[in-house]
């Protein structure tokens, strides 16, 4: 089984309490490792494809990998690169954006339960019902909320503490009735992020990726980390850990995730279906039925 | 506001324990009784419609109301007695049959998401989730499920103290986000069930009613009263209360459930939205507009 050793050091199940300031952000590799680590990955990435099969076939777990992060961290490239391969029959690939006035006029999971896969499917979340207590919190949108006063009018940690809680009950509902949840945190450092901000409006061709909103977010970074480190705190549990992963460097992120993804796979341990005895005999008597065709047609006489 | 004083006998919200055979089936009111019983649920209906109207222009919570019984107990008629009237474009109701392949291969709660009204709506939920723990634990059926090992591998008693306490937290978290669930089972004697199904056989526009398998849980009345039992002192709560009321009179089930629809809506005390200064600035600016189109149009000279 993988061990997923390299992405384990960035995994929080609710042991240990994450300091972000205290994680890198680089993975601790240079350029010169480039190559080995995509040659691993392309290795990593066809079990995954060879076990994605075993899980559709076997029907009985499903997949959710969840990618949060901040602008420019990655989450496009990561779905692209590591999933890229693998079976679309099996995958699902849901954005979640800012939610429309009729997501709004429902509970904050409601349209996340619309995604999520029937079991044997991987599905993956680009954002997720974590930006309910990510930009919520950082906009302070939840005071707009057209909801009853006992609602809107907690105090802002209760609100949060209370989603928090919600959002763990959710998870290890979702774990009862055969799903695994993986969360993903990019973390991204500033510097980088600057860098790819300059390239998206320099490059005509990522000039659409860019929009100066996305300074705004840049403007509250430390508050804003501060937020994701209070949510992947209480969020964080044995049932569906958080990895924070270091996203400066591309290729090292999609290996950690390649090897998270794997994981999760062989922890699975997804088996091709057995027939049992009656079926096995089924299957020998249309074996009998194809082989007489030929006989029959051959016993024809010509027209 | 509305007490609810006759229903109130018949509520548990975690306080105290059920006992099925304590609790009595007719209400103890008698023929007499009808008459002003029916003429006391035609002002609840009426103040219901009002309150309905409310509910829907402000818009801030939902309602959630479940039935729940054995087979003749009357919600198809509960829900045709009491809701008619109400304007349909503020009510929703959901009939939840056996499950089909698509709802069978996702977890048990995602066919009822779906179903989640937006807020400013009623939504009644003839039959519901609470099959998964009725039903199923009656049949077994969770034994038959695709499901990993780690859950259909579970002992009987887990599995579905798993699900009671996923249900109960599905409630909270319904409630924290701006809705109340309220949980009905109609209990139906046993000797008036018969009498009930003996009419469905005799009468040529009932029989569509009638299918022989619903002997067959007549046949384990008892375990399936036990099952109720356990499932209602599991998931009673302050936030989602049960009412197991009395169902061998319709009429006076029909009461008790308009006075709990009645007193749920004036606990929610929904409000017509209040404009405020600029927003009524704004109307007495279209009012202008208005009156000067008339104006405009005199001043026209007659082609």
């Amino acid at each position: 089984m993988a061990e997923a050793k390299d992405a384990k050091r960035y995994r929080f199940d609710g042991e240990r309490v994450l300091h972000l300031a205290d994680l890198d952000t680089d993975g601790g590799v240079s350029r010169e490792d480039r190559d080995r680590i995509e040659a691993e990955t392309k290795t990593l990435q066809e079990k995954i494809c060879a076990m994605q099969d075993r899980l559709y076939a076997d029907g009985r777990e499903g997949v959710i990998l969840i990618l949060q992060a901040i602008d420019a961290a990655g989450k496009d490239s990561t779905v692209k690169h590591v999933m890229s391969g693998v079976n679309p029959q099996g995958v699902d690939v849901y954005s979640f954006k800012t939610p429309n006035t009729e997501e709004l006029a429902h509970d904050f999971l409601w349209r996340v339960n619309r995604c999520i896969p029937e079991r044997g499917k991987i599905a993956i979340f680009n954002r997720s019902y974590y930006e309910d207590v990510l930009v919520v919190r950082l906009r302070e949108l939840n005071k707009t909320y057209k909801m009853p006063e006992r609602c809107t009018g907690k105090k802002t940690s209760e609100f949060f503490d209370e989603r928090y809680a919600d959002i763990v009950n959710y998870e290890k509902y979702l774990f009862h009735n055969g799903y695994r949840v993986v969360k993903i945190f990019l973390n991204v450092s500033k510097k980088e992020q600057k860098k790819r901000f300059l390239e998206r409006i320099e490059v005509p061709e990522k000039n659409w990726k860019f929009n100066a909103g996305d300074l705004d977010d840049r403007d509250v970074w430390d508050k804003y980390h501060e937020i994701y480190e209070m949510a992947i705190n209480h969020t964080a549990s044995a049932v569906a850990p958080w990895y924070v992963l270091p996203a400066d460097r591309k290729w090292y992120t999609r290996y950690l995730v390649s090897q998270i993804l794997l994981k999760t796979l062989e922890d699975i341990d997804p088996r091709y279906p057995k027939l049992d005895e009656a079926a096995r005999m089924g299957l020998a008597d249309c074996r009998r039925r194809l082989e007489s065709e030929g006989k029959k047609k051959d016993a024809e006489p010509a027209k």
